[in-house]
């Protein structure tokens, strides 16, 4: 195969070869006939396919045609479900088959550094272990349908503004431990065929023109073998991109780029061996991918049901005091907001499907055979923010006369949308305004979200219950209604922290939209981490959700205390379901370094499952940790290390929640030794035993008269602590008497080869 | 004169040059005798004299002579009373002058970035204008006396914790506007005789050889004409610091350095030239010195009595519920607390001052002729932070008995010291303790506080008043009694914001005591400017302070309404003392600038005074702006730059309570034009209404397929918006019609002609 794909690249042009590397049109690779190598066609994913017929525009304008609009990322995130997402890539894959496509542009893992990030509906978490994983568990099912997976947006975008020109300065801990992590794990764990360059640059460099991303990260650190395509737009200087690692220049330009290539490549600026290469693995992807080829039938009711399913498992129910929801048998419930009516399923831009099927929520609940009355009022304008007085007024007097009003309020869709992030986090002024209204004449208020990204809740007090959907997708309604009415039992967990105001979160003070510079402060302190170390109370943490029943957690188990590095660490935790429903619980571990000194990295998500329970019954859940779960990214060394030392394992319902702990020693994976030279401190040459005893015989030869030897010699306890802090030139030339440089240097080159 | 200096050091050997420019001892420059050029003595500072006779040690663990011990400069900072500043320079002046000594090393004015600074006592504010302003009456005062202060440590000294190997990682603004900005005032307004470099690196160069911090900062950009002086072992490699700026190494080490710098000026590695500038300032320092020698007896006595004032003004009432204090006739008192009998009065390490007299609170109180009968029980022990039963028992007993408990908390000397910073912002365990079992059996409670920064304070409800006295210096007793029993009223005003829990500060997560390297992640959002921006409520904010009297604040007056570079700003606003007692009041000036799209900069401080106000009366007080009030650090173009716009103008008695506003129109004085390149986005050129004619008239001559085309004349408000952030290279090489590289360059080229 390799042979032969070589023999193909061999008997290209130079021509043929460039334009392999860029598209033919908006969509497609070309096609080279003569050496039989198809054309590659891609399409707009992530959570339904987005194919334009020929003669659509190539912005999202028009529609796309009909496909199954599940539920978007944000909402798929909650379900904390590999299961789930693996069956939707393949419902994905599925529909790819049908209609000819090749490569599906998703999943989109990047992290949600603020809610305020316009296209944070098209992501799954601000946790990059659950993020990842969730991702491969797509790409896997995508994958098994024999249609590739475009991971994207590869690396670092996490922000719409300015972000075709921004440069992002992150540090390399955070830009390993957070940041690149959403990718590494699903690339190593489900191999896609491709990853998608972003628009970005990373500390200087454009994303689709850095080595270090493209070919030192990507292929040979984490041993990606599919094809780089660049983000629509995303090519700077075209021969920069194909020597960083880029394969795919999209969209394509009518050869433009492809000139320019070949003069680069006769002018010697860039080598054909090199280009080959790049060839090497676009003939095989559209080798490969033509071979998988499988037009089919697609069930389109299976996959509505898929959606459904999608929407139940990962709305998340934040609130539910006086057990309020479910609806109770004989109440009269009165339905208001235009969401109801008009909901919004999914964000707006490159993702927005075209679903071949909307189940409205009026529709479904006032013509269901229930034992719950409903009534439906509109309650406000999604036109307008203004309010509505008769729109008030109509509200006001169903909800007056019902048992519970349920009120739909969310984010109308100008508020989040790809290309522009949101200014604030509040809810449209007309919604609050009647949630204010209604509560004037009802108590039993139930508030149900539809929003791609958190909200502030200064109105939290008003409702009993609030039910968080998400983006649901087009199966979102009959969720909804077996939701509230107890037909089916909330088991979403958040994947993102809600603050309790946009000032709390971890970027606001470096979170710029008017400069194409920005700079991520806060460092790993991203989502839940920045919550804990800064001991802010956030409205809802990570990880929370509620459920209809109770669980209760037993002691953690392991099958050893002491871990070392390349050991498996194996974890399993008795679960009961004490209430008297069955119901899903997610199970939480999160590992603590214990005894940081400073700059404290505080716990992380390491391990989940989410697992059902009849009611009454118990199951024990296995976890497993490998040494990645101790691990944090050494700047100094450019790698992954262990510190030593204690590590609590902590298991819970919440980030927040934390049932079961036990704690472990984990051994260090650090042979290095700090090179000592002048300006080492006594402190850092006295961490190792052996230098210690070897500088301290020395110091006893130098003359007394130095204060220096008086700190060691006379100091207080205060004094020695000060001492440990010198660095030891101080040990040398503070007297005629003293050390000579020569006689310092004598002794560093000594310590160095301890 | 210059003529003078210059034959001089023409005169003097290549010897006599390197050995004048290093200490000939621990405190003082050699003299050269054969040229009259006399030596310079130096003492610590910088809150009384510590002079140490020949036989001392150097390290200030021997007794210094005594001297007046005013309070340190967290209390003096406190007083916001810049003539109170002054007159203690004076004094100060006037003892150096008495014990021969040239040059007095203070005052600090290092930013409070974190409370957890072990040397903050030794500090002022975490506010720059503050600092800079105080610092720069004290520096008057001690000059006025003809005696040369030296302003420390320059800079960026903002911890203990490794201060001679760290790297200090700080960006540009920050450091402009918050840590270089505390000196700069006082500099360009007191011209103090010396500055001392700092032992910390800047962004990879040690302060001591950074030629961009000791001259062009500070002589070029400054116009400092002084001496630099180091730190006490700052110096790394002498040539460097030297060639960077420094002009006097401290200590001396015997000559060792002056060969080094000999043979290094032999070798041409320094040329001579830059030797005798630097022999020139300290030549014309000693002569200068020498001529304002004015030995004098010193009335201590009414030093004694300027040190009570100071505690007097710097003492803060932090909280004062059911007007619990003053102490009333006829009340009984228990004074509780080890405290009281030996009161923490000053730091620990180089600035320790041996007191020529020391009032102790328990001789004074119990031996006043009052109405007010007090006893008194030691409460906790100092020397651990164990319980004591006994002394519990003890303190109890006369607790429950008396009307009010006076209990006098604070942290011992172990817990705050220069060479190592605070771990916690915790009292000691045993006197919170003791201060839950005294609320057991007293309701009325006064806590007293001494030490030297914030502390954490999760008790506050037990106390109805508390009276901060931070670290108050020898006369502090008198203070405490008169302020508590009425006597005096009082005005501090705090300095630095008191954080609810260590974790809410701004630098939490990113201050390390481990490592050789800190990034200031916090930018310039330090002290109040965090807790601001971040919606943090502190525990009490920066500029609080109680009073046994009221004000009430009229309205603002300005001369204009409109602001441009140059002018002044003259604003006025009435004050009422509206209570029963005369009082002080602190008038404090924010400056805010209006619509700030992103990273938001906040409020800050720009003005202030300090009134006495009869009960009854009204002032008018008489503040003024110029145009570094409404100026930022443009780091692009590396000067201070106004953006033009709406600035409130807003006047209060703390950070958190403004009590009037006004806002004025200031004109920009951003002329510079930003250079178009193929990564501007159109958004950019846009903002520039010639370059937007131009360009706009391009867009209309290319072909009409390009998306780019479709998106400006058909595209939605959202798609227009986007458009503004795209690049402009994506106007070209989209197709084979559109525009090449070449015409993209032309017009490139055409934009920036305009």
């Amino acid at each position: 195969m390799t042979d032969a794909i070589n023999t193909l690249v061999s008997k290209m042009t130079l021509e043929e070869k460039t334009s392999l590397c860029s598209g033919q049109d908006f969509w497609c690779t070309p096609a080279i006939k003569r050496l039989n190598i198809p054309s590659i066609r891609m399409a707009d994913g992530p959570h339904g396919l987005r194919k334009q017929a020929e003669a659509a525009d190539h912005l999202g304008l028009n529609r796309s045609i009909p496909a199954t609009c599940f539920p978007t990322a944000v909402t798929l995130g909650s379900s904390w479900d590999r299961a789930l997402l693996k069956k939707i890539g393949q419902a994905l894959g599925k529909e790819c088959q049908k209609e000819d496509i090749q490569l599906l542009l998703g999943p989109g893992v990047n992290i949600k550094r603020t809610p305020l990030c316009g296209r944070n509906f098209e992501y799954l978490s601000e946790d990059p272990y659950l993020s990842s994983n969730l991702a491969a568990a797509y790409i896997e099912g995508v994958q098994l349908e024999g249609v590739g997976a475009v991971l994207k947006h590869f690396a670092v975008n996490n922000q719409e503004s300015r972000r075709m020109t921004l440069d992002v300065n992150v540090d390399e801990r955070a830009l390993h431990e957070i940041y690149l992590a959403s990718f590494e794990t699903a690339i190593k764990k489900a191999k896609p065929w491709g990853v998608m360059s972003a628009y970005n640059k990373i500390n200087g460099d454009f994303a689709s023109e850095s080595p270090w991303l493209l070919t030192h990260t990507l292929r040979h650190e984490w041993g990606f073998e599919g094809v780089v395509v660049s983000d629509w737009g995303a090519v700077n200087e075209r021969s920069a991109a194909l020597k960083a690692g880029l394969d795919i220049e999209m969209p394509g330009n009518d050869g433009r780029t492809n000139n320019k290539l070949i003069t680069d490549i006769k002018r010697g600026d860039l080598s054909e061996t090199h280009l080959d290469k790049t060839a090497y693995r676009v003939v095989k992807l559209a080798l490969e991918a033509d071979r998988k080829k499988n037009p089919q039938d697609v069930d389109m009711v299976a996959h509505h049901q898929l959606a459904y399913r999608a929407a139940l498992e990962s709305s998340v129910l934040l609130k539910n005091e006086q057990q309020q929801l479910p609806l109770k048998t004989g109440q009269s419930v009165a339905l208001i907001g235009a969401l109801a009516e008009q909901p919004r399923i999914q964000g707006g831009g490159s993702s927005h499907v075209n679903p071949w099927q909307l189940d409205r929520i009026t529709d479904l609940f006032l013509n269901a055979k229930s034992d719950v009355g409903f009534l439906y009022s509109k309650g406000y304008s999604l036109e307008s923010d203004d309010c509505n007085e008769t729109l008030t007024r109509e509200a006001k007097a169903i909800a007056q006369e019902a048992d519970v009003a349920v009120i739909f309020l969310g984010l109308p869709e100008s508020y989040e949308v790809e290309g522009a992030d949101r200014t604030h986090l509040h809810l449209p002024p007309n919604q609050v305004q009647l949630l204010q209204d209604i509560a004037n004449v009802q108590n039993n208020i139930v508030v149900v979200l539809f929003n791609g990204a958190p909200i502030e809740m200064p109105w939290i007090d008003i409702p009993n219950a609030i039910l968080e959907c998400y983006l649901g997708g087009q199966a979102l309604a009959k969720a909804v209604y077996d939701l509230l009415l107890g037909h089916a039992n909330p088991s979403g967990k958040l994947a993102e922290t809600f603050p309790e105001r946009l000032e709390h979160t971890p970027s606001h003070l470096s979170f710029v939209t008017d400069s194409n510079s920005i700079r991520y402060a806060e460092s790993i302190h991203v989502g839940y981490r920045y919550y804990d170390a800064k001991k802010i109370a956030p409205l809802f943490p990570f990880g929370h959700g509620l459920s209809y029943t109770k669980f209760q957690y037993g002691d953690i188990s392991t099958n050893q205390d002491h871990f070392c590095a390349g050991d498996t660490l194996a974890i399993s935790i008795p679960i009961q379901n004490i209430g008297d429903r069955a119901g899903k619980e997610v199970i939480q571990l999160y590992v603590l370094p214990e005894g940081q000194t400073s700059a404290p990295a505080g716990k992380s998500l390491q391990a989940f499952d989410k697992v059902n329970i009849a009611a009454g019954d118990s199951v024990t859940v296995h976890l497993q940790l490998n040494e990645r779960a101790f691990s944090h990214y050494c700047v100094e060394h450019k790698t992954w290390r262990i510190a030593g030392g204690r590590y609590q394992i902590m298991i819970g319902s919440a980030s927040n929640r934390i049932h079961a702990t036990t704690t472990i020693t984990v051994d260090s994976t650090d042979s290095l030794q700090k090179k000592v030279h002048r300006n080492s401190t006594i402190g850092e040459v006295f961490a190792h035993a052996e230098r210690q005893a070897l500088m301290t015989n020395w110091i006893q030869t130098i003359p007394k008269d130095a204060c220096v030897y008086h700190i060691f010699s006379e100091g207080s306890e205060w004094m020695v602590k000060m001492s440990m802090q010198l660095p030891v030139r101080c040990l040398a030339n503070y007297s005629a008497d003293a050390p000579t440089d020569e006689a310092l240097n004598e002794i560093i080159a000594k310590l160095n080869a301890i």
